[in-house]
Order: C-alpha cells, then structure tokens, then sequence
C-alpha cells in the first residue's frame, strides 16, 4: 500500500528521523507532538493558542466523546473539527486505553469491551468495528485500532493472549473501515517481553496499516524498559510507516524515543501539569508557586519565545496561581504546550543537520544547570 | 479645576448624554462599562482578548491587590499596567465597598477602617490616606475615594452619620493625594433619603473630584429606588464632570442609568455569569446548560458579532459546560463582556444621533421575543 508518510532526513549515528505525514486536514512536520484535546478541547486554548503555539495536529479521545456529547451529535455537526473549529489535523484514540484504565469496570471478551460510564454508570458496549464506525463519525484524520492494554507487570501468558486478541480486534477493525480517506494505525502489543512484541509488529505489518503505535507503555515500568521496548519495537516497525508511542511523555522521554526511531507522541502531561503550576523549562521543571518567584521579574524560562514568557513576569504567575485565577491555567498551559512542542522543532531541526546526538547531549548539559532568579 | 471629561453629545430629550475622559492611558468614550479584573487579571480573559471585544478600560481591586500580593510588590513592577500586562486605562476602586462586605469582619472610625484579612483572618487598618497612597504606588488611571457604603435598609441616623464621615475622609482623600497625574474620583453616598444625597453631592463638590460615583446602590433596594435616586442624584451632579454608578449592573440597568445622565458602570455580572453558563443575548438571558441547546447548531446570539458567536455553536458552548471544561468560561466570558461592552457603544452611537429614547424601546421591544432554537 501507498504510505501517507515521507522520511525526508535520517541521522546518520542513531534511529532518529525527521519526515511528513499526509492527512485529510494537511501535512505534519515529525517528530511530533500532540496535545490532548480529551474532550474535543485542548483543556483552557482556543484554537488560536494552539496554533500560536505551533500545535500541527491534536489528539481527541473516542470513549470520552461517544460517552459525551456522543459521535452521532458529532457528526451531524460535520464532524470533529467543525464542532471544536479546529481545522488542522486530529487523531482520535480508539478508547482501548481508557477502558483499560476503568480496571475493574471493563470486561474483555472475544466480541469487544463491556464497560461501565464514568458519567452515569450505564453499561456500554464497544467493538472493534464500533471503535472504527464512532472515529469515522468523529471524522478524525488519524484514526486508532481498538487494542487491549496490558498491566505491568503482567504474566507472559496474559500478555500473550492480550497481544493475540489485539491482533485480531486489528484486523476487525482494518475490515470495517470505510473508504473516506481518513488513515488507520494498527498498535503494537506486547506487554514488556521483546518476542510478544516482535509477534505483534508481525501481527500488525501483516494486516498493514497507515502507521504503527506502540502502545501498553508509559503505564508504570521503569524508563529504561520502555526505552528498551521502544527501541527494539521502533526498529522492526517498517520504515515507510509512521512511528508512535502513545501517551509518552516526559521531555527527556521524547528526546530518548526520537533517538531510538519514535515519530509522533501524545502526553496530558504539559496541559496537566500547566493546571498544577508546573513549568517545564529548558533548565528542567519550575513549581511556580515557590515563595522564591514572589518578586521575580524574570520569564518562566528566559529561553522561551512563548506569549506568556514575552509577556509575563514569574512574579505575576506565581500571584495568578496562588489566587487561584483562570488566566494561570490559560497562560501555564500556553508556556508548557509551547515547550513541547518547540522542543520537537528543535528535534527535527537538529535531525534535518544530522546533529541530533550533539542537541541531545546540550539537552542534558542544560537540565544540569540551576534556573536563575532574581 | 479643569476636568478631563468633555462632553461631546446630549440628548435633547432625556439626560442621556456621550463624551470622553483622558486619563494617564488613554481617552475613554462614554457612557463605558468596566470589566471587572479584582485580582489583576478580568477571570479567564488575557489583555488581548479584552482589546478583542473593545473594552476601554477595567476595574482592579484595591482591597484585593493591598491584601495580595501587595502594592508595594507591585509599584517594584513599575505598577498594575506592567505587572498585568494591560497598557489602557485601569479605575481601581478604593476598597470601602469589599471592607462594608466584609461585614462584621470590619469596624469603621473616624480615623479609617479596621478589617480582617479574609486570606489569614490577619487584622488591617486602611485610612484614607493610606487608600490614597495604596492607589497610587498600583498607579491606576482613576482612583476612589475611601468610602463608607450604607447598607439597605438603613436608618435616617445611621445614613446621615456615614454620609458625613464620607465626606470628611473625601477631604483626607484629596489633601493626601500627590500630582501623580492620576484622576481622584469623590463618592457620593446618603442611603435612599435623597436629601442626604443632595448634601453629599454638595460635600463631594465643594471639595472638587475630576469624577463623582453614586456609591451605595445595588445594595438590596428594589430597582425602582435605585434609578430615582440615581436620576436626583445624576441631576445635581456638574455636567462637566464624568458621574459613575458603581457595580451596576443588568443590561437593563445600564440602559435605565445612561437615560438618567450615567457615564460609567462596572459589574461582575457578565464574568461571573459567564462562568455559570448564563449568557446575555440581545434576546435576554440564554442558560446555556438547558437540554434544548444540545443539538443546537446557533451561535448564542444570532445578533452578536463576538469571536464566540463567531465561531462556535451553543451544541459546543453546551458541552463545554457541562463537561466542565476551561473553555467554556473562557468563550462564556468573551461572549458576555463583548455584549456589555457592544451595548454601551450602541447607546454611544444613538447619543450621537439623538435617539437615544428609540434605541431604549427597541432594546425592550427585542428582549419580548422569545430565543429562538432550531
């Protein structure tokens, strides 16, 4: 099959790639990263911040927004992207992860996720062609198989036969699909054993899809075996295809997952923390609320070209936090979307000049410095 | 004293009237209404949104700011404009009414007003002077006197005694004030006794204000006193000076002040009711939580120019809200502030030509239809 991806430059010392994606909204610059428009917003921007901001391309999420307001109203209003006014690209999970997440009020079977709503306790029924049907009225660009996550730790066998019905939940899913032009990811399972992972690249390039997630990490092992997988997974994904690990992660973790092959990330991260009064700064994380920033006339970051570094003082931050104003949400939240995503410019940028290892090394040379105050 | 109001048109048939203020920041065009930012900051909307929608010039909280983060840390960020990053005029009230709210938190004398901080329970005294002295290290545009409001009901005794303590920390007031080249405005209290009014504007005026505000409505009288003392008390008032009804008020009450000679209002109405989902339309009042906007593909006023209405239906303003997302009080708030502020420059607009008493029965006559859905 024709893929929608083009690599345009690969660095010559490690797995680190910069290329295009194809969509139905326009081209994406990768590596990327993607906000988190959960509830089809990105929690306190307009659209305009987002793309202030660089945002290419916003995930939402399919089992928050067939609970709420549901994919039928979605799609009678033409769809996702007319119904949040954001006409650049989306790519909705399938809800795989969130039923994972609801443990106990999820049952898996062979049919599909039996769960129970977060908003009503109703019980709701989710199949794999259910998962493809609600993203296709969602109308997203990117739309995700309906995978089964697995727990870690998790026995070789439970993840062995999560990663086989992935494989065939995939499958269902790349069957119902319809021809509208939206682009379909298979995800990689495997729990943490590098053969079920290798089984399920298998699984996954054998249907053949538009790219490949690599899915179950990020969910509470260790950083170097989640490098681990991510770098071994990375490399036997085909290189024509788009790579993503999904819900990763911390700036440190994109700049390990780039160098080990990694395309394209989602995280609540930035939007969360944001909310929390935590900034992330090219000299590592700074808690706002700290009575050192009382007085501090400085930017967040003085490296950051952002509208609230250009504009504000820590000092004004630190008074919007602890009065517990709105504006602290909006203009944290611009801040640590801006350093993400100008981090992955930076990557591509970087890989583009065949310099990634040296701007990954400057990366970690700058977190070892202490962030100035006044 | 030379004033820095000018008239520019009076309508020949009621006491409406349009002019300008020149202040440090800029000239103001009235009759004006004031967004509320308490804490510094308009809740949920940065300086650019506010440009956005055409506010003129916003209100800031001296009670607030004094208690956090302080005056001083603010003059130290060369004042309020600097430190909230908003270059056009700021009125800051002085502190009199949060004080009267706090109720028994709060004891009056001669010498100023004794309060509890309502952060830490630490006990504060503000006099005049130091109200004064406050107002100018923020560095507003316009500042207030220290006032003290009457409640409602309250006895002839009781009005009469705060009225006349009014008057003589108006005194202390404008002997406190340095030519900083920023406006002091008297309050004019006296209850609903309108001779105690009269004598108050007397007060006020022979001590000489660039501006005079009625203080003390709103406060639980039913709207008819409010307007006939604002209409006696607007009456006596010297036409060359501004004349400001504080914290009013519904969009009726705008219309009902400016008939009755008012330039200048603020209220927390349209922010506050933003963020409860309550939005103001040209039509009245749209609650936007209502099962009947969910499928409804309208802006929230057809009749409304705001980026909201612009952009977004009530469908989507709806989900928003109820799934307590950020943005919804962000695209609320821009909505209301943009209907208040749009209003004022109508009724500037049918000053100028002289229909003033048209413009007030077909705003009437607009709110009797009904909101219409799909």
């Amino acid at each position: 099959m024709k893929s929608s991806y083009t690599l345009l430059s690969q660095s010559s010392r490690c797995a680190a790639r910069a290329g295009e994606i194809r969509t139905l909204h326009g081209t994406i610059q990768t590596p990327v990263f993607m906000p988190v428009g959960t509830q089809a917003t990105v929690k306190g921007m307009t659209p305009e911040n987002l793309l202030a901001i660089g945002a290419q391309i916003i995930l939402a999420n399919t089992y928050h927004l067939f609970l709420r307001p549901g994919h039928t109203l979605i799609q009678q209003f033409g769809g996702l992207h007319k119904f949040m006014n954001w006409d650049g690209p989306i790519l909705t999970d399938s809800g795989g992860f969130q039923i994972y997440s609801l443990k106990e009020l999820a049952r898996i079977t062979e049919e599909g996720a039996t769960f129970k709503s977060h908003l009503d306790g109703s019980t709701l029924f989710l199949s794999p062609e259910d998962a493809v049907s609600v993203q296709e009225a969602l109308g997203s660009d990117i739309m995700m198989c309906l995978d089964t996550c697995i727990p870690y730790p998790a026995s070789r066998e439970e993840a062995s036969n999560a990663t086989a019905l992935t494989a065939r939940w995939a499958e269902r899913c790349r069957k119902a699909q319809r021809p509208t032009g939206q682009l379909l990811f298979g995800i990689v399972q495997g729990g943490m054993y590098p053969d079920l992972r290798a089984r399920s690249v298998e699984d996954m390039t054998s249907i053949g899809f538009d790219g490949y997630a690599l899915g179950g990490l990020s969910v509470g092992e260790p950083s170097e075996v989640m490098y681990e997988m991510t770098a071994q997974t990375a490399a036997l994904l085909p290189y024509e295809f788009p790579k993503y690990v999904m819900g990763v992660g911390t700036p440190e973790d994109l700049v390990e997952c780039v160098f080990r092959g990694v395309d394209m990330f989602d995280c609540v991260m930035p939007t969360r923390n944001a909310r929390n009064g935590m900034l992330f700064t090219s000299r590592g994380r700074l808690v706002i609320k700290n009575a050192c920033y009382y007085n501090d006339p400085l930017p967040a970051d003085e490296n950051c070209g952002c509208y609230t570094c250009r504009n504000y003082s820590r000092a004004y931050l630190r008074h919007l936090y602890m009065a517990k104003e709105i504006l602290a949400s909006l203009l944290n939240t611009i801040h640590n979307l801006h350093y993400f995503v100008n981090l992955m410019k930076q990557m591509r940028m970087a890989i583009s000049a065949d310099r990634f290892e040296e701007f990954r090394r400057e990366f970690y040379e700058m977190r070892e410095q202490e962030i100035p105050t006044v």
